[in-house]
C-alpha cells in the first residue's frame, strides 16, 4: 500500500478547456500570471509547495540568507487568480493519446499541456559525483551545504591531524558557471570576512578554494572581458581558479584531477551543468540533447496540445544550434509568449518566439560583479551594485525583497552572515536521488 | 569505528582555572555573558552551535518565522571573549571524582564545572506519545511540525474521504501551559486568517483546534484573572479548551480522552511538560523530582565543584517545595548569581540566590494577550504589545531584534505568514529521539 493510497487528483470541471502546467519555476509562473482571467481552467502541478528563486541560492547554502528570503509559497503568489488550481504532486509521466498528466497521487486530464519543469543537475552518468558531491538546484540541498560546510569548521577545531584538517577545510567547486562563481565568490567572502571571527582557533591559511572547469575560460556564457574580470576577482577572494581541468575521481575523501593534482576535500560543489527534466511518454523524436524539441511556438514535435517552455524546451534553430540558453529570462519570455499566443483564437495570429538577450551578470563576492550588456561591458562596484538591484527587482513579492534586502544591508555593514546555524545534519553518502522532495 | 574517531576534545591549557559550562541555553549564555574578562578559562560546550531563544519557538512552528530570527550562533555571541572557547559535542556523562566531562569526542577536565543543559519534553514514560506526537523543544522539530501541518492542507485538498479529512485538519494540543496556550493560539490565527486565502477549496468549519489540559484551568503558574482571560480569547480563535481532561491514547490516527470522546488527528503536539535533563555520573543523592538537586548557591549537593543551574537545577525550600518555575528568568537571574559568587575570591562573600519574580505573560494571537505583574494583571492589545516590547527586548542580538520586527510588522499588516515551506517532508514513526541532534 501507498503511502499516497487515499489521495487522489481531482479537478472540478469547468467550461473552459483545462491547462495544465507542470512545474512552478520561472516559466510556470510567469504562465500563470500572464494567464490570468483567460478563458482557460488552470491547473499547476509542482512536487514542492513553493517557487524557488535559484539565483540566489547560493547565499542560502553560504549562510546569508535564509530559504523564506528567496522561496514563495506557489498558492499565496496565486491568492487572487480565479479558476485556478495548485496542486503539490509529482509528475511521473505523461499519457498523450489519454491527454492524461500521470502523477503518485493520479491522473489528471488536459485539454493543453505545458512542460516547465526545467532542469536538475547534471552528472553525466557519472554514480561517484551524484553520490558524493554536493547539488546546488534546491532549497534542501542549499541548507545540506550550509550545516555541512558549517560542520567542517567545527569538526576542524577538534581534530589533530593536518590530512583531516585539510578535507575539513578544502573546497572544491566544479564548473566555472554562473552558480560556481557565485558559490566560489562567496566562500572566498566568508573566509576572509566572517569565519577568522568565529573560529580564532583556525589559521584560516589552510583553508583552500578550487573553481575548476573544463573550458578554456570561467563564464563561458558571458564576454572574455567579464571572464577575465571575475577570474581576477576570484583571486583577490583567494579562489584558485583551475581551468582547462576535469575532476577526474572522487572518493569523498581526495580529489584527482585531470593534471594529475589530489586536493585533499571532503566538500565538492557540483555545479558542472544541468540537464532537462525529461518525462516520460513523449515521443522519441521529439527528445534530443537532453531537452524537449520545440517549435517556434514552444509547441512539443509531434503533437498539437503539449508546449514545453524553459530550461526543458530545445527550440533549435541556426542562431541557437544547441537551443537557448538554460536562464530565467529565456523561460520568462517563452511563458509569455506561449501565453500570449494561447490567447488567440486563431492560430494563425500566433507570434514566433524572438529571444531578447538583455545580457548577463554574475556577482563575485562584496563590491564585486560582472555585468554584460548588448554592446557594453562593465565590472566592480558599478556592476555589484547592479547585480544586486536586478536581482531584488526580479524577485516575486515585496516580502522577499524587504528581507533580502534587510539581510543584505545587515551582511555588507556588519561583515556577518546571520544563518550560521547547523540545523540539517548531513550523513555522508546519504544523499538523496537528484529531483527528490528531500 | 565510530565517525567521529578521528576527533578529538582539547582545550589549550591556559593559568586561569577552567569552568566548563554544558549547555548554551538562557543560564549558560548567561554565565558566559556575566563572566566576560574573569579569572577563569571558560568551556562552553553544546551539541548546537547555535542559542534557541525558546520562547518564540512556536512561531517557527506556525510558520511566522525563519530559524534564524530565533537561534544566535554561539561563536557568534561571544567573539569578542578571551580565554573563551565553544566546542560543539555531545555530553555523555561526567566523572566527579577525576573531574572529567565526558562525551562523543572524549573526554574534558575542569576545575569547575556548571551543568545548565536545561530541560527535554517529558512524555512520562509513555513510548506511544514519545513515537507519535510533536514535541516543540528545539528548531529541527518546529520546523518538522510546520512542514508537517502544511502538508497536511496540501493533502486535504487531495482526499474525498471525510474521516481522512477530519484527521488532517484536526489538531490536538496537548498541555495548557505558556507553550500550548501560544500554540494554540497561532493555529487559530492561521484557520481565521491565513489558511483560507491559500485553499479556497477547503471548507473551514471542518478544521478543529483542541487544547486540552489535565487540571482545571489554562496557564496554571499564573493568576486565575489571566486564566479566564486566555480562555476566552482562545474560544474566540475557535480553540476547544478542555480542562480536567487527559489523554488516554493515541495511535497516530485518533486521540482518545479521558471523557470517552474521540477525536480524529494526525497531528498532536504534545506541550504536556518537561524534565529536566539529567546527566549521567551524579552521585543518586544529588538527584530528585527529575531534577539535580543544589543549595542555595546553586552548588549539586554532595560537591564543591559542580553547580547545576536554571531548569536543570532543584533548589527545594519552604517558599518553593518543587524547586523554581522552569523558565528562563529563574536561569537567568541563577547564572548571574553563580558568576557573581564564582568572582568572589573567599566563600564566605557569596550571597544566596533570591528569585525576582517580575511577572509572566503569554499571548493568544493577534493583539491578545495576557499580563501578570506581581501586584496587578492586564490583557488584551496592551498587553499584546507588552509582550512584544518584551521578547524583543529580551532575545540576544540586534540582528535577531531587527529580522523578528521586520517579520511581525508585515505578518500583522499583511494577515500573511511569510514562510509556508514544506522544506522537511514529515515521514510517520521517523521520529528522532528527544535531545537527538537532527
Amino acid at each position: 500500500m501507498s503511502p499516497f493510497d487515499h489521495l487522489h487528483l481531482e479537478i472540478p470541471t469547468s467550461k473552459k478547456p483545462r491547462i495544465v502546467i507542470i512545474g512552478g519555476g520561472f516559466a510556470g509562473i510567469q504562465l500563470v500570471k500572464s494567464l490570468k482571467n483567460s478563458n482557460f481552467q488552470i491547473v499547476l502541478l509542482d512536487r514542492h509547495n513553493y517557487h524557488t528563486f535559484q539565483p540566489l541560492l547560493y547565499q542560502v547554502a553560504t549562510a546569508g540568507l535564509e530559504p523564506d528570503s528567496i522561496a514563495g509559497a506557489l498558492r499565496q503568489l496565486f491568492e487572487k487568480h480565479k479558476d485556478f488550481y495548485f496542486r503539490m504532486a509529482r509528475v511521473t509521466g505523461i499519457d498523450p493519446e489519454k491527454k492524461h498528466v500521470k502523477t503518485l497521487i493520479g491522473d489528471l486530464k488536459y485539454d493543453l499541456l505545458v512542460i516547465a519543469n526545467g532542469s536538475k543537475t547534471n552528472y553525466f552518468g557519472d554514480q561517484e559525483m551524484f553520490e558524493k558531491t554536493f547539488p546546488m538546484k534546491q532549497v534542501p540541498q542549499a541548507l545540506d551545504l550550509r550545516s555541512h560546510l558549517l560542520q567542517n569548521f567545527e569538526q576542524t577545531v577538534l581534530s589533530n591531524e593536518e590530512e583531516e584538517k585539510d578535507r575539513l577545510t578544502n573546497f572544491v567547486i566544479v564548473g566555472g558557471g554562473p552558480t560556481g562563481v557565485e558559490v566560489a565568490g562567496a566562500l572566498g567572502e566568508l573566509k576572509k570576512h566572517v569565519l577568522p571571527k568565529d573560529y580564532p582557533d583556525i589559521d584560516f591559511d589552510i583553508m583552500n578554494l578550487h573553481l575548476i572547469d573544463a573550458g578554456p575560460r570561467l563564464l563561458a556564457g558571458m564576454s572574455e572581458k567579464s571572464s577575465k574580470k571575475a577570474t581576477k576577482y576570484l583571486e583577490a577572494f583567494d579562489v584558485n581558479v583551475r581551468l582547462n581541468t576535469m575532476l577526474k575521481s572522487y572518493d569523498g575523501k581526495d580529489v584527482v584531477l585531470s593534471d594529475g593534482t589530489t586536493i585533499r576535500s571532503k566538500t565538492v560543489i557540483w555545479a558542472a551543468g544541468v540537464t532537462g527534466n525529461i518525462v516520460d511518454g513523449l515521443p522519441k523524436e521529439s527528445l534530443k540533447g537532453g531537452r524537449i524539441v520545440v517549435d517556434e511556438y514552444n509547441r512539443v514535435n509531434g503533437t498539437q496540445d503539449i508546449f514545453a517552455v524553459g530550461d526543458i524546451a530545445g527550440m533549435y534553430s541556426e542562431e541557437f544550434p544547441k537551443g537557448h540558453p538554460m536562464v530565467a529570462p529565456v523561460a520568462i519570455q517563452q511563458a509569455t509568449n506561449v501565453a500570449r499566443n494561447l490567447g488567440k483564437k486563431d492560430a494563425k495570429a500566433w507570434k514566433s518566439f524572438k529571444y531578447k538577450d538583455k545580457g548577463s551578470m554574475a556577482t563575485v563576492g562584496r563590491n564585486k560583479a560582472v555585468v554584460d550588456l548588448p554592446k557594453f561591458h562593465f565590472g566592480g562596484f558599478f556592476a555589484w551594485l547592479v547585480w544586486m538591484f536586478v536581482h531584488l527587482m526580479s524577485i516575486v513579492g515585496f516580502r522577499n525583497r524587504l528581507v533580502i534586502l534587510t539581510n543584505w544591508l545587515w551582511n555588507y555593514m556588519t561583515y556577518d552572515r546571520g544563518t550560521r546555524l547547523i540545523i540539517r545534519t548531513f550523513v555522508r553518502n546519504k544523499h538523496y536521488k537528484s529531483g527528490d522532495t528531500l
